[in-house]
């Protein structure tokens, strides 16, 4: 009986994107480089037309049944929580409930309501109104986001075994908020606006790689929670799962210590308006809690040091003018260089501190740094020298390891936090450290596949950014070129393939601050944001533009200032 | 008297520069090329330090007065005129009160009132308070900006000859208002906060060039009215006099006509939403007017005219398949090509519609494109052949000047208008036209002082664009390589020279929208836009780097979303 209900024709994704207007996506999607001072392309209307309801990143499996799809009635929606709930899920219903009214809707669903019996009922494939969508989750809420959180789901609207009917359903609260993404996602105007419909849609999904990152820098500039919040959302509305925030650097320190308030004190750019408060932290924290998204500080040493140095006396190595040249006394010659790392006395400031790193951040894992250490400043300093030949030390990379494994040491001998991220230079400089214990974050753009090669092959787990610093822009749509990067293409074993745990995007703010931070960032994140859940066989770029056109503007509608992605458009507002 | 009030050490702008901490600016202001994927520069603090008070773009003439500076009380502040004035004068200082006053300042100045006395006094260079400023126009006002508008003005702050006082006199208001600009930018915040500042300073000043423009191109994405007004703040915070609206092109055609409402009807991307109605225009053209900046309207033909096809039967060429295989008939192949030049009934539409467009923009210039003219569709159409032969023409160039000249012979004879701008390839393709009637735009990247040294030789005045393409971006800062070039440093007489009139910066919008067309055009485009007013001996990056940086703070502290643009840094918000 149900069989008959249904026209059983069940069509691929592949023929259902074909329906849509994507031959409008032409060969220069694929250009790359910065070389054209001519314009882009020409000919009449958007460059890609975008689709209508389908989702970004693309689920690992989504089915259509032929044309069919339901009306959704605002004024009348609602979902319905049939199993386990927690305040996390209430508060995602009803964030949700808001994004598919969209802005200024309120007005709207009530006439929507009225037209949908005549309009919608004529047409091919209508299958009744979708009034409620079941939120089933299967087992108790976990608290915060974790590296092995289960956020796959199911989504039913309108199957075979659910015919009319909407249900979400997963195995855990990480499960449920992507679903709910998802299904807003679906959701989508009909093309003459007059209603809210949803295809009949089986999804089945879950994520590729359990790391799904994006990195901000708030030291070269400042950038204020809000924006960081907005992110979050961009981030929830993408499906990433963890927030790597780059805070201090060489030019400031923006993190208020509560140990240390002199940290950014002396070294923030302002300590009164350009500093993140510990509330401001705990806040930016819960935030990104509610909406699955790990908090991984950054606190970048030996290197990448200056903003601490003049809170913390003797911290950071002297460097001397003088050294090599013959029957001269070497002296200092004021400028400072990376942690000096032959004093006791900073460990137990970095163990003091990072205690207290610790303790605000709840995620297990921790980003050391480690990367760009300038052995020149340690050359030059006749202590240092001194130090090394008494510990028979002929290489300064030695010193390096010495000075990563000590703090390696320090971040596991803290019973909350176990796990330690480091860039990859760390490893390529020899540091030897215990497996379980680190995540080697491959970040420079030549080579990567090598490194990926080298570092899995030596056990170590790595995560991936080279290919994606977006910072780096160009011209045209540099987006196809993020898209065809995947983690897993280098030459290695299978053993060594399953080490790579994600990647993410970084946003580096040399040029970069609050007024052009998040329409940099998205929607070209949102290319390794779908390499990153979605198969690794979803990778036509032809195929992805008009889907990601659509969010763009689903983003856009949302209230996010993300720029143009795919060349001349526009987006119907609504 | 008057010798001994003032310590009559006068400091060239030079030094007075050096005092500024300009020694932060490193060699890397200068690196350009998009292949670093390292970090920009490393060291605590911001990368270029801002100056205080310092205008942008520089004054042909600035001198300062030792330290000495007078504090603006802003509870008793007052501009008073002594001379003409008008209504676009009156809502100026009415502007300039505002700006002057900063956002959430109303609760700033009676607490600044107060400290004032006790701090500002003991200061070195205290000169008492300026609490006038009188505005000495020396004429009545004219109503419209223009191609040879005076823009000169002098600006005294407690000069030898006008002790204590504060004078701005121009011949014209349109040299008011630059000089109120100027004066708002001297007025700063002292580094305390405690009150706002302004350096006795004597500022002689005129623009380099009579034509400074912004293209912004709202054809591959509208932008809206709000975006279009808030880019004339900041030309006229700039500088700049010209709004070259690169209105319509292939993609879409914004434009609402009165007479051809079918345009903007079958050619807008949404011709409900995303058009400029007439009204739209007119408060546009009027915004600018107020703040002495001329609206140049482009309609680009004959090609970059796709999206003029569905309302204009006949109007682009039909372009044919199988024109070039023996044996087979040509038949159209359903595209079309630029303006079919044979047709009169073309020109009678032409005629028409730019008639409308005179009668909608004052302005006595009008551009006409003649761009990227692509031959292949003429070539492949029998018609074209045969009108060609008839008209004894053997190259498309000829064509292409047959258009060109009726075209510019139609403009000539409206009354109103008299000065057509066409791009290069008007002139590069052999086009002869008289000279006094046009303006040649050159923009091509390359060859460009080859370029302009032709056409000046030809004796066409012109403008040059190509150095100023801000679509094009890169990562790192690439204002001091808009900085360098100059629109008179090529091969040529003195009278050659003289035929450049100006130039300006184009945002060309294939990957440009309202969320990021501000932020990405500005502060760039300052640079361009000190190249045109200020004096060509201006041009020391390391120099102009801390004042461009305060540029970009104070426009950021007016409220607009503009970009970093020195690299690291922060600016204090007030």
């Amino acid at each position: 009986m149900i069989a008959r209900v249904f026209v059983l024709i069940v069509v691929s994704i592949t023929s259902a994107l074909a329906n849509t207007n994507n031959n409008e996506v032409s060969e220069s999607l694929k250009i790359s480089g910065n070389n054209h001072r001519n314009h882009f392309v020409r000919g009449l209307g958007p460059h890609v037309r975008q689709t209508w309801g389908e989702p970004w990143p693309e689920p690992q499996r989504r089915t259509l049944y032929g044309e069919n799809f339901m009306v959704v009635r605002m004024a009348l929606f609602r979902f319905k929580v049939t199993n386990f709930t927690c305040d996390m899920i209430d508060l995602a219903l009803k964030r949700y409930y808001d994004i598919l009214l969209g802005a200024g809707a309120e007005s709207q669903k009530l006439k929507m309501r009225l037209v949908v019996n005549q309009a919608e009922r004529v047409t091919t494939g209508y299958r009744g109104h979708l009034d409620v969508l079941e939120v089933n989750l299967l087992s108790s809420c976990e608290y915060l986001p974790h590296d092995n959180m289960d956020e796959s789901y199911k989504l039913k609207i309108d199957t075979p075994t659910r015919p009319n009917r909407g249900v979400l359903v997963a195995n855990s609260n990480w499960g449920i908020l992507r679903g709910l993404e998802t299904f807003s996602q679906l959701v989508h105007h009909s093309r003459n606006h007059s209603a809210f419909r949803v295809k009949s849609t089986f999804v089945q999904d879950f994520p590729r790689f359990s790391f799904r990152s994006i990195l901000l820098d708030t030291s070269r500039h400042f950038l204020s929670k809000e924006i960081l919040l907005k992110n979050l959302d961009l981030m929830a509305m993408n499906k990433m799962n963890a927030f790597h925030w780059h805070l201090v650097d060489d030019q400031s320190f923006p993190f208020e210590s509560k140990l240390y308030p002199e940290l950014s004190g002396k070294g923030a750019y302002n300590p009164y308006t350009h500093v993140y408060s510990r509330q401001d932290v705990a806040e930016i924290i819960e935030y990104a809690r509610l909406r699955g998204i790990r908090v991984i500080p950054e606190f970048d040493t030996p290197g990448h040091t200056q903003s601490w140095g003049p809170a913390v006396p003797d911290l950071l190595t002297k460097c001397y003018q003088n050294s090599t040249i013959a029957g001269r006394q070497p002296v200092p010659d004021g400028t400072f260089g990376p942690i000096d790392p032959t004093q006791e006395k900073n460990y137990r400031f970095l163990k003091t501190f990072l205690g207290e790193v610790v303790d605000t951040f709840p995620d297990k894992y921790l980003h050391l740094g480690g990367d760009e250490v300038d052995f020149s400043c340690w050359k030059s300093n006749p202590d240092i020298g001194a130090f090394m030949r008494n510990e028979n030390m002929t290489r300064y990379e030695s010193l390096e390891e010495y000075y990563m494994q000590k703090l390696v040491e320090i971040v596991a001998s803290f019973p909350e936090k176990k796990v330690s991220i480091v860039w990859q230079e760390v490893i390529d400089n020899g540091v030897e450290i215990e497996k379980d214990s680190v995540l080697v974050n491959v970040w420079k753009g030549w080579h990567y596949q090598e490194e990926l090669g080298n570092v899995t092959r030596m056990g170590y787990r790595a995560l991936l950014y080279s290919c994606w610093y977006l910072d780096m822009i160009s011209w045209n749509n540099d987006w196809p070129g993020y898209y065809a990067c995947d983690p897993q293409n280098f030459t290695g074993s299978a053993g060594q393939k399953e080490l790579v745990v994600g990647g993410g995007a970084a946003l580096w703010t040399e040029f970069v601050d609050e007024t052009n931070a998040l329409s940099r960032l998205w929607p070209r994140a949102s290319a390794p944001a779908e390499r990153l859940w979605s198969s690794a066989d979803v990778k036509d770029v032809e195929k992805a533009a008009p889907r990601l056109e659509e969010h763009r503007c689903r983003l856009l509608r949302r209230g996010y200032s993300v720029q143009p992605v795919n060349g001349p458009g526009f987006c119907e507002q609504v």
